[in-house]
């Protein structure tokens, strides 16, 4: 089997967002009612920001499947932005009669200043277009698919938030639950808490950051079952499995530490 | 800069194709008209087949532009298949009540057979959908993009046809024919040729294969002008300009020596 | 310039390590006394196994540096182990008439049962000896190659530790204080501490653990000076700088978080 | 099981070659004797350098290899120069007091001129040591334990030269004749030809090249039995088979078409 390899692309406020991932035997089932039962997820929680509102998220299948079976080839995603018509002056493909306005106050703790400085524009609106935590509905979309390969092979995996601000859920999970089964019981608790005594708490901090024209920061963990023994490697830098994970983490705009 | 990376998706009969391309940088200028311009070159020659008659290819800016200017983040092209409405029920993504009529006929010299034990598919269409030729007219949309990087630091790339069946043009080309004027000559003859006066030859050796129900092998020769001393590295196997530009050509189907 | 790649080799009681790192443009001064020197600073530190006293680490240079300079091809450099002697026999690369006894008590936290159920062995020596912290000496002796350039550009990068068990050094550092300088300070400190009126503290943890038969974690700073605006890139998921730090970071065998 | 990884790296007068191999299951038989018997095979044949003659290349197992068999970990090889003593002041390491005399004149057909161009050099020895013909001594080393690994799983390569210069064997091989009884018969003739009826013509068309100051190109043909269906992938560009052949062996050195 090859590796799986993916790429995303798409801004923001863009016509929509695109996704390639290949690397997927033939013959796995594909649905895109599973994509937007993710995509879904993703749309919810306590202290979600307007935009979460507007839109339900839709990723439509683009290439790749067959008669609801992975094809072996290529599986490309297409995820529009339902916001498009209000924003496509601004986002506008090609030139405009008249400029649309430049956005010039870069944001601290963004990319923006490295981002302008680095390609050379002057609209810091072309920097944040891409630096922006819209880019990971693609990975969700894609990442479904992922999690319906793991799944064909008997691997869950699950998550749960463990502390918001200065809440922290330090309970145990029970030795016999498994990630599938955590994931439905958290997903009815707005802030994903396992333990739900916390919750109001939890709920208080995000509100009075919100008040306070601020955000607060969380950690969580995520579990999983079916793992086989030995996937990465300890012969050589790049192939541990423990730098691997760290990349992928990281690699999400709003995490900060693993 | 970081490295052009670049991936393509779609059947040769299913909604469409669709690629990503990164790491251009930002401000460069791009436009869907050049992308059509270069799809519709790949489109005419002698010889082609029924389905470059149906289509003009019009490839769709879906990402990575604005206002005319390359962002600097992954660009992705839409290009539909504008066939796709009689291929709806044989290529469609979800499960159909009637099953469409599988492939079973393996063709000689493709990888029909390998694809079909190694994908373990009983109908050979899911092979030999994506691999087609169909396939290039990505590849030419996103090759427009990198000849548009490429001409905008002084890099012209040109090509002609030197041989088709038994006919060779071993004609040399005038020292001072730049690139962008060696295909806009050759552009005007049906089988690319820079002496016409082997057109007859070669287009009779077209006919004649058809009318055998066969295709005939042909040569060409890609010429480049601007190009700085020491691309590749003969430092290691893997960073030869030779072996890159060898493995680039014989990823194109078709293509069977360099 | 193409980019940096490197491999390391080596078992912890084989021959000795090896590594190849390549990327390095032509011209740069390398020098064998400067990789000693950054190995040496390896070795020190208080409550440093036995092992490091016996063995003063040599990395000898065997490809890519003429007359003093980079040559722009691989770097290969051999760290022979001092005590090969009394390993030839446990670690022979040929068969032996009388077999080592193996190791079969896989130690708690190291990759040694997941390794011995992968690679298929029943001797766990056979997983412990690449799993093992001996790998970071040529990291340190690539790494100096690495430094060499950055500091070829006017890059220096510095280092301190923060924390050991539950004593912390939390002072601020100068805002003028060079990474080279606080290297310079700190590699004078057994713990490598900034305020030296935490060492006493920090040993004292350091020998707890130790007579206890523990180890005991800690926490360290890393600063650069003269980085460039716009290292990695915000683009795509692998690109991001905060991603391949973390992924090489995580690499190393000892750490657990970033 | 990881992918098939390696680097090169030396110069051909340097202290020696060196390489790592990485991406090999544990227990597979390697063996130093195995590998001196291909380096042995590459040193043969009518008409070789006098280089040839005064080496028998030995490389050393310094990594990877424990009681005979691999242990998962990377493999590092060295095979040192044995003419080093006659180079030890021009190919320096260190500097030296009296500078070596530079090689000036770039030889046409080589990468001396670009490379000196783009590693700024004005010694074009400092190219040609690695852009040298002299790399695929480690080549086939590495090769070696590929090939074991392969015949792990049944898989022989054989190869025979088809023609030199003008003298075509265009003889075909039998269908039962396995890849490595091939090998065994061809390296009996000293240009490695299946009909030795030709073996006067081309022995001869080798010494008349040789006798004008010139050299002689080739063709040769490899064949293999045991390749299981399904290598290599039709679904992406740089995942297909011809690709990838291409790539590698349109990375040796004298080799000018596939």
């Amino acid at each position: 089997m090859p590796r799986l390899r993916w790429l995303t692309a798409g801004e923001s406020h863009g016509k929509g967002l695109i996704g390639i991932i290949e690397g997927l035997p033939a013959g796995i089932q594909i649905d895109e009612q599973l994509i937007a039962a993710q995509l879904a997820r993703r749309q919810t929680g306590h202290g979600r920001g307007k935009r979460m509102e507007i839109e339900t998220d839709y990723a439509e299948i683009y290439t790749g499947v067959r008669l609801g079976l992975t094809l072996g080839s290529p599986i490309a995603l297409v995820l529009p932005n339902k916001d498009w018509s209000n924003w496509a002056h601004i986002m506008s493909v090609e030139p405009t009669e008249k400029s649309p306005k430049p956005v010039t106050l870069p944001r601290p703790g963004h990319g923006d200043l490295a981002g302008v400085m680095k390609f050379g524009t002057t609209d810091i609106r072309n920097i944040l277009e891409r630096a922006s935590a819209r880019e990971t509905a693609m990975r969700v979309a894609l990442g479904t698919i992922a999690r319906t390969l793991l799944s064909a092979v008997g691997i869950q995996v699950g998550s749960r938030v463990i502390g918001i601000g200065n809440v922290t859920d330090s309970s145990p999970l029970p030795h016999d639950l498994k990630p599938n089964a955590l994931n439905e019981m958290v997903d009815e608790s707005p802030v994903r808490v396992f333990d739900r005594s916390f919750e109001g708490a939890m709920t208080a901090a995000i509100d009075a950051a919100k008040a306070a024209g601020d955000s607060v920061g969380g950690t969580f963990q995520v579990i999983a079952e079916g793992v086989p023994y030995g996937l990465g490697s300890h012969t050589q830098w790049d192939l541990k499995l423990k730098a691997k994970l760290g990349q992928a983490i990281l690699s999400i705009n709003a995490i900060e530490g693993v």
